[in-house]
C-alpha cells in the first residue's frame, strides 16, 4: 500500500476552501488528490481561452500540504459551448436521436472532430503542469466505456468498415469470416454493412466483432490521449481507472492495462457485489499488469448513492482484505458530498455542509491504522496465487453476442468462488501467452473458443506438470462464433482424449406443459454420478451438458438421465507430467462443484482447507496471512501458524474474529 | 351539496334524443349537465364554420327541463382538421416524434398557433351562449396536464428559456442559481439549454424548474381561457376539472384554484385509490379554494373502465362521506355509456343501448335520498379540520427531480391516516401565507425546502400558540434543490434548537452479499427508542434518518443503532405559547407515526379518538356527526352524542353500522 | 399421411454435400425437402445476375436418390444489395425509424418496389425448374405476418386509406362506420388518416379496420406470387406454411388457404405450448383446407432454439397424435443445426458436426414405424368430428383492438378443453358459410360480432338439428366494434329468447383498497347456481356475465350474487328440431365448464366419456381409434373395442400406457 486518497473538486468548492480542505486531508491521514475529471469547462469557457489558475493554485495548495495529485483529462464531460458547436461529436443511439449535454460520457469515442479539441485541452493541461514535482501520474477520461449507451453515428459506421477491412481485407472475407449463407446474409458492397444491433442472438458474427471493434475504439481512445500527455511529460505514470466486480467486458482490460498503460486501476465499490466478487476485482486487476499492484481509483465511505455506509468495522475489513489482495492505492469517491448535481447524495468523507462526521472519524481511525503498517506492507511480496483461472473476453463476446448466453456465460466467479472459500489464492490468466509453471492449476470456465495457438499453449503446459481443470464448454467454435464442422474441442481432441459431437442445453424442456416463454420454462436438470479418489460423487447437471465419447481419456463419472446417459460427464487424461479434467456440464450447485474442485486441487498438489465460513477469507503474502471476515456475526477459523500476531487474537491455534473482524500473523522466518 | 349532475354529450347521441334524456334525468335526480369538452369538431368542422344548432337545441332543451348547463370549452380534442393543417401544434416527444391524432391531449399547452385558434372557438361559444339564464358556469379543457406525456418542441424549448430570463436574468445567474460546477455542468449561451429529461436524478436543479415551467404554463393556459370567455360573459363562474387522490404533482393548484378560478374542482374515481386517499382527496380540493366548498366534477358509477362497479350501498357510502367532507357538486361521469370510442367500456349511468338498468336505479335510490336532505345539508357549515397538513409542491418537485425520490417523498398521506383514523377533521396548507390560529397543529413531513419567508410563518404562528409536528426531512436544501452548505434545518435552526449535519439514507445497507439492483437491497431499520409523557416509545426508523444534534430542545427519543445510537430521533422546542417537534425519521411504520401523532395531537389540544375499525371514518360538520363505514363487513362505533338520529341507528351510544352503511347524528342545540 | 421431410439448406452447406446429405436421409426416412425460403442472396448476387447453378444440382441430386422438393419462394430474406438500393421497401417503424438488413421479413408488404423485385427473382425459378418431375409443390415466403413489426410506411399509409374508400366510399361513410363523435374524432379529409397505432384501446374502429386491411396484404401478397409461379407452372401446388397454436391473428387463414391456396400448413413447435393447443393446431389448420389433410410444414425434434429436446418416445407422441389429427405431412426443422446465424442453436436432425446423433436415432424409429404402417394410414378417412368450435377472426379483431380484450377473448382453447378432455373430435367452423348438419353441437365462445347473415345460418342450422352453445358474449357489438344502441344479441334475440341489455366485466372491484394498476386488481367471481337434467349445477363466473332476463327461453341456471342476482345465467331455448344453449359466463373454472359442456353434448346426442387423466387424448378415424399418453407418467385407459391392437396394448378392454405411449385399434368391420 503506498496511496491512500480521495477525489476532489475545487473547481466546485472554489479556492477558498483549499488550506482549509488539505488541512482536513492530512488530518484525516489522505497523501494524494485526483483532480479535474469534470472540470472541462472551468479549464476552458470558450474555445482556446483557458482558466487554469485554480488548477495551478490547487495544485500548489496539496504540494505545500505534503499531497500528490493524480490529474486527469476532463474528457468524460466535453462542456455546453463544445457539444453546441459540435453535435456530431455527440453520442448518437440506435434510433438517430443524439445525447445531449447534461449527462457525462454524452460523445462519440470515435469522432475525429472530438479527437481535435482533446488534443488543444490535454496539451495545455501537460504543458502547463510539466513542472510540478507533485504530479503523481494521470488519469486518462474517467470510467471509459459505454455508460450512457453505443454509439451509431458515421464515424462509428465507416470506423467499423475500415476495421472490417483491416481485418478480412475484402467483402467477401467478412462473408466467409462470418459464415453467411443462411438467412440472405452475404454482403455485397461495403456500405451495406452497418454497426447496429437489433437483439441479441441476430447476426451473431456481426456482434462479435461490433463488441471486438468498441472494445479497440475505447483503447485507442486512452493511447491517443496517453501520447498527447507523453509529448508534454515523457516519463511521466498514465492510467485510467477501469471498472469490473470482477469483470468489464466491453473493454480488452489486458489490452488496455498490460499492453498500453503504466498502472491496472480499478473503481470498486464494495456494497454492490457479493464480497466474493470484490476479492476476485482485486484479483482479477492486480493479473491485468504484471509485475505491480493495482491500484483502487475509486471505492465508497458513504454507500454508493444514496444508500446506507458501511460501519466503520465493515469499511476497515474491506480496506486489509484490499491490501491482502495487493492493492497499492485506496482512493476515495469523495472528498465531501456536493451540494448539487446528479450524485448530490453521493456520500464523500466530509458532509454536504462541509463538517467532520461519522465517516471522516472512520476513514481517520482506518487510514491511521494502515498507515502505522506501511513499511511493512510495502515490503510484502505479491499474493500467493498458486491457482489461475483463464480469462479470454472473446469467450465472454461468444456468450453476449448469441442466444446461448441466455444459458451460460464465461463468469469465472463460480469457480473462484470455490477457490476463496477453500483459501487457495488466485490469479487470472491471459490467453495467448505461455502459462507459468509457477501456476499449479489452471481453471477454464466455459471456453467455447476453438484457438491452434491457445491449445498449443495449454499442451505446452500440461506436458511441463500443469493441471488444467476445464468446467463446461471446450473448443465448439472458432473466432466468430460459428461451429466447428468437426466433432470438438477444437486442436484440443488428442490432448482431452475425448470427442464432443455436440451437446444439449437443458433449459426449457419439452414436456406436455411447457409454456411460451423461455424465462418461465423449468431448468431440468441431469444426473451424473461416479468415483473420485474412491468416494462417491454424484449431482446434478443444469443448462448445458457436453455430448462426449472418451477417446483415450478415463472417465470419472458419467450423466444418469435420458438422451445422454451413460456417457462421460468427467474425464481425465494425462499428457506428459500434467493431466487434462473436464467436468462438461455448464452450471451446477457451489456443493458439487467444490467437489470437483478439490479433486483438481488435490491432483495439482495445491493446499486447500475445508470451506471457510461463509464470507470469511484468508489470504497469504509470503509470510503474512491475513484471516477476515466479512460477515456481521463473530467467526472462528483454525490457524496454526507460529509466529507474530500483527493484528488480532489467536489462541490455541484458534483465531476468533468479531463481526468483520480482520487477523494478520507474520510467520516465524525460517532459521 | 347543491349540485347533483353527469357528463352529457349530445353532440354524440344527437338532438332527437334530448328530450328523452332530459325526462330520465329529471327521474334520476339530475339538475345539471356538463356538456361539450370534447365536442370541437362538431361544433367547428371547418375553421371558422360553425354548427351550433345542436348545442343551443340541448341548451333550451335542458333548460325546458329545468336543468342547469356547465358548459366546456372544447381544447382538449383540438379536431383532425386543425392538427393536419398545423402539425407544429401537436405535442412533441423528447424523441422528436409528434403524437397524432386520435387520442386527446395531443397539443403542446404553449403553442401560440394553436391560441389563436382557441381564441376563435371560445369567444364564438361564449358570444353565443351568454344569453341563457341556465348557464351555470364555465369549465376550461379537460383535466389539464401531461396526461399524453410532456411537450419538447421548439415552442417549449423558447419557453423554458424565457422563462429562465424572467426568474434568473442572465446566464451567470442560471449557473449559479443551478450550481453548475461539477460535471461540466455549466452553460455559456442560452441556446445550449434544453427543456429534456435524461432520466431521474440528472441534472436535478433543472429538472426542477423544468417541473416549474411546465407547471405555470398550464395555469398560463387556463387563465388565459378564462379571461377570453369574461370578454363575453363577464361575471360567469370559471373553473376546470383537476385530478388528485389527493396529489396531482403536475401542476400548482393553489395557484390554479385559489389564485385563478371560481371553485375547485376534482375528477376523482374511488375504486383507484383506498378510501382514505379519496377522503385526503376531499379535503385538499375543499383547502385550494378558501371559503367555499368543492366540486365533484366526475366520478364513477360503474367503475372505471371496463372495471365492477361498486355495489349500491358503497355508491351510497361514497357519496355521504363527500358531503361529510364538504363537497358542493356531485357529477357522474356519465350519462350513458359510448358505443364507440377509446372509453367505450366506461359505464354510464345508462346502458349501451339506453334502457335504465341497475345503475340507475342505484343513482335515483342514492339521490333521493340526498335531495331530501339537501336544505339542511346546504345550511351546514364547513367540515370541522383542527389540524392542517402542510401541502409545498416545491417539495415534491424536488422529491421527483432527484434520486433521493426514489426513497421518501412529500406524500401528506402517512400523517392523513394516521388522523383520518383517529377521527381528527383535517385541513391543508398553503405555503408562504399566515397560518391561521384555529389550526392547532400543523404536520409538515418531509419538507426538504429551506425557506426563510417560510420559516418566518412557522415561527410567528407557534409563538401564538401553534404546534408544528415536523416528520422527517426539514429544510435541508435550497430551492433549485441544492444542499445547504451549513448544518440545517436552514432559517429554522435556532427555532427548532436542533443543528442538522447530514442524514443518512437507509435504503441498500452495505452486506457483504448486497445485491447490484437497488430495488432489491435490504432497507435496512434503525431502531429508536425514548419516552413519550411518560409511557415507553420504541420502533424503527426506515429509509432515512437526520443526524442532529440537539442544541436547546428536549430529546423525546434517541436512535439506538450503529453510527447514530444515541443521537436524537425525536426532539421538542418550546417557542413562544406553542412548541415545534421534530420527528427525524423519513419512514415508519403507521403504529409507530400513531404513537407521534397522539403524542402531539394532545400537545395541541386536539380531540381524538382511538383508532376506528379500518376504512370507518367520522366527520364533523357543525352540530352533525358523520359515521361512514366503507367496510364490506359490519362495524360497531361508540359514539355518545346526544341529539337526532338523522340516518342510522343509535342504540346506548353506539351505532352499528352495515356494510357501507351510514349513520348521521345532529347534536342537540345548546339550551 | 404421406409426407416425411425436413428443411434443407444446400445454399449454405454447399454441393459437395448433396450426396452425402441425400443418402443420409434416405436412412432415416426422409422422402421430401423444402429448399430455398432464405436463399436470395445465394440465387441472384447482383440485380438479374442468376447462380442457378446449385438449386439445379441440388433438385437434381434429390431425384437422383427418390427425394421430393418443396421448392420456396425466397423472399423473406431481401438481399442486402436489393434492400441498399431501395430503402424504401424496408419496414417502417411508428417511429420513422426502418428495420435495417441482418434479421428476415426486414420488408414492406406492401411496398410496390419489392413487388417488381419478387416478380423477377420468382419467375425465373419457376421458369428454370418447371420441368422437374420430383417438384412436389411451392411454399410461398416464410411464415407469413408481423413477425418483425409492423410497417407504417407511405406505402402503408396510402394503401389503408385506399382499402377504406374501397368499403366506405367517402369520409362520410368512415366516420359513420367508425361512429367518431366522441373526443372529436370525426375525420374531414384523406390525408388526415393514418394507419397508427398510439396503445390498445384508442379508437377501436380503426384499429379493427387496420387489423383487417394488413391482413388482407398478407393475402394478396401470397396471391400476387402464386399467380406468378402459375404462370410457369400452371398446375403445380403452391402453399406457404404459416403458424398457429392454434390461433395466429394477424391473418384470416380462412381467406389465406381455403380461397387462396392449395393445402393448409402450420408450422408447430409442441415444446412452446400445452398438448392440447398442438392437438388443436391439427384440427385447425385440417379445417381451414376442406376435403384434404394439412401438412406440418415445420416441427422440431430438437426443442424450438437452444432448449431440451424431447425424449424419443415424447417425439412418437407427438408424431402418432398428428396422424390421428389428420396430417398429411411431418416436415422437420432443420435437417442439420447450421454453424452461424441468428438461429446457430436451433438443433436439426444431425449435429453441427455432420454427424448422426441421438436426435437423428429417435427420427429413424419414429419414421421407419411410420412409413410400415403408410398405406393403410393412406386409406383412413379423415378425423371424425361431431362438434364444430365457431372460429371468426373479426371477434378476435375486436378484442384485439379494444380495452375488453384485456379481460376476455376469442380463443377457443377453453371450449376445445373441454371436449378433447373427454375424447370428442372437433373441427373449426368458418363463419358466413352454411353449416353441415352432420356437426352435431356448434360451440362459439365470446363471439361479440353481431352480423344478420351469420345469424340467419346459425337459426338454419339449428332449425335442421343442430344444437348451439354459446358461452359468453354474443351479439353485442357491429362490425366496427360499436355497440348496439338497442338490446342485443344482435339479430338473435328471439332465436334464443333472451334480451340483453349490458354486462358487468368482474375485473377490478370497487372495494375500499382496490388499488390503482388494473393488473393488481383482484378479479371477483360472481356466483351462480342451477339444475342441469336434474342434477344441481353451481360455481363462479369470471370476468364477465351478461345482464339477461328471458323472454322465451328457458332458465337452467341464474347468478346468486349481487346486482345480477336472480337473473339467467344459462338458458336453453327450442327452435326447429334444435336448440340455443346460452351459458353468460365470459370465463370460468374447466371443471364448470365441463359440466356445461357435458350437458351440451348430451342434448346434442354426441357420445363423450368422462375426463381422461390430463395429457392423454383418444381420437378416432374410421375404425380406427388412437389413444395417446403424452405425459411422463404411465396411464391406464378403459378402451372397450374388439378388434385388431396395431400398436400398443391392451387386455380386458384396458390399455396400460407406458409414459409417452401409444395403443391403436381396429375396429372389427361390420359383417
Amino acid at each position: 500500500m503506498h496511496i491512500l486518497g480521495c477525489a476532489y473538486y475545487p473547481e466546485y468548492w472554489g479556492v477558498e476552501r483549499l488550506d482549509t480542505d488539505a488541512a482536513l486531508m492530512r488530518e484525516v491521514g489522505i497523501d494524494t488528490v485526483r483532480i479535474a475529471e469534470f472540470a472541462w469547462s472551468r479549464l476552458e469557457p470558450a474555445e482556446g481561452t483557458f482558466t487554469f489558475d485554480w488548477l495551478h493554485q490547487s495544485i500548489q495548495a496539496m504540494q505545500r500540504h505534503g499531497i500528490r495529485v493524480l490529474l486527469c483529462t476532463p474528457t468524460a464531460t466535453p462542456p455546453a459551448w463544445l457539444v453546441h458547436k459540435h453535435p456530431e461529436m455527440l453520442l448518437q443511439r440506435e434510433d438517430g436521436t443524439r445525447m445531449r449535454h447534461g449527462m457525462r460520457r454524452h460523445y462519440c469515442p470515435t469522432s475525429l472532430v472530438y479527437r481535435r479539441h482533446i488534443e488543444r485541452i490535454t496539451a495545455e493541461m501537460a504543458k502547463q503542469t510539466k513542472d510540478y514535482p507533485n504530479i503523481l501520474g494521470w488519469q486518462i477520461d474517467n470510467e471509459l466505456g459505454p455508460e450512457s449507451g453505443r454509439c451509431y453515428c458515421d464515424s462509428c459506421q465507416q470506423g467499423f468498415r475500415d476495421w472490417l477491412k483491416t481485418r478480412y481485407s475484402s467483402i467477401a472475407g467478412v462473408n466467409q469470416a462470418w459464415a453467411t449463407g443462411f438467412w440472405s446474409e452475404d454482403y455485397f458492397d461495403w456500405p451495406e454493412i452497418r454497426f447496429h444491433i437489433e437483439r441479441r442472438g441476430v447476426a451473431p458474427s456481426r456482434a462479435i466483432d461490433m463488441l471486438r471493434f468498441q472494445s479497440e475504439a475505447w483503447v485507442n481512445f486512452a493511447t491517443h490521449q496517453r501520447d498527447e500527455i507523453r509529448r508534454w511529460q515523457p516519463k511521466v505514470l498514465v492510467t485510467t481507472n477501469s471498472m469490473g466486480m470482477p469483470l468489464y467486458p466491453d473493454i480488452d482490460q489486458w489490452s488496455l492495462f498490460e499492453d498500453s498503460l503504466d498502472v491496472s486501476c480499478n473503481d470498486a465499490y464494495f456494497d454492490i457485489a457479493p464480497m466474493a466478487n470484490g476479492a476476485a476485482a482485486h484479483d482479477l486487476f492486480r493479473s491485468y499488469k504484471s509485475g505491480r499492484g493495482h491500484w483502487l481509483t475509486e471505492t465508497g465511505i458513504g454507500a454508493l448513492d444514496h444508500g446506507r455506509p458501511p460501519t466503520a468495522d465493515q469499511f476497515r475489513a474491506w480496506m486489509w482484505s484490499g491490501i491482502a489482495h495487493g492493492a497499492d492505492a485506496w482512493m476515495i469517491f469523495r472528498w465531501r458530498t456536493c451540494l448539487s448535481g446528479q450524485e448530490q447524495e453521493l456520500q464523500g468523507i466530509l458532509e454536504h455542509c462541509g463538517h467532520p462526521g461519522h465517516r471522516f472519524r472512520t476513514v481517520k481511525t482506518v487510514f491511521q491504522e494502515v498507515r502505522h503498517l506501511m513499511p511493512e506492507l510495502q515490503a510484502l511480496p505479491a499474493p500467493d496465487a498458486p491457482v489461475a483461472i483463464f480469462h479470454d473476453l472473446d469467450s465472454h463476446r461468444l456468450y453476449m453476442a448469441s442466444r446461448t448466453g441466455q444459458d451460460i456465460d464465461a463468469d469465472p466467479m463460480p469457480a473462484y468462488r470455490t477457490l476463496w472459500s477453500r483459501g487457495v489464492g488466485v490469479r487470472f490468466q491471459r490467453p495467448g501467452i505461455a502459462i507459468p509453471t509457477e501456476i499449479r492449476l489452471l481453471v477454464i470456465r466455459n471456453q467455447p473458443l476453438a484457438d491452434e495457438r491457445q491449445a498449443r499453449l495449454l499442451d505446452d503446459y500440461v506436458r511441463s506438470g500443469g493441471t488444467v481443470l476445464v468446467i463446461g464448454q471446450l473448443g465448439m467454435r472458432d473466432a466468430n462464433g460459428t461451429y466447428l464442422a468437426d466433432p470438438g474441442p477444437g486442436f484440443l481432441r488428442e490432448s482431452v482424449g475425448v470427442d464432443c459431437v455436440g451437446g444439449m442445453f437443458l433449459n426449457g424442456g419439452a414436456g406436455p406443459n411447457s409454456g411460451l416463454a423461455p424465462e418461465l420454462r423449468e431448468h431440468t436438470p441431469v444426473g451424473l454420478s461416479g468415483t473420485l479418489d474412491g468416494i462417491p460423487f454424484a449431482g446434478k447437471a443444469e443448462r448445458w451438458i457436453g455430448d462426449l465419447q472418451a477417446t483415450t481419456a478415463t472417465v470419472l463419472a458419467t450423466f444418469t438421465d435420458e438422451a445422454y446417459a451413460g456417457q462421460p460427464a468427467f474425464t481425465e487424461q494425462r499428457l506428459g507430467r500434467g493431466r487434462y479434467l473436464w467436468f462438461a456440464v455448464g452450471v451446477c450447485s457451489e456443493d458439487l462443484l467444490g467437489r470437483v474442485m478439490e479433486f483438481a486441487l488435490t491432483k495439482a498438489e495445491v493446499t486447500w482447507r475445508p470451506r471457510l465460513p461463509e464470507n470469511v477469507e484468508i489470504q497469504y503474502r509470503g509470510r503474512w496471512t491475513f484471516v477476515i471476515n466479512h460477515s456481521s456475526t463473530a467467526q472462528s477459523v483454525a490457524i496454526n501458524i507460529s509466529g507474530r500476531v500483527v493484528m488480532g487474537h489467536v489462541h490455541a491455534g484458534v483465531t476468533n474474529l468479531p463481526p468483520y473482524g480482520v487477523t494478520i500473523l507474520e510467520q516465524e522466518s525460517p532459521t
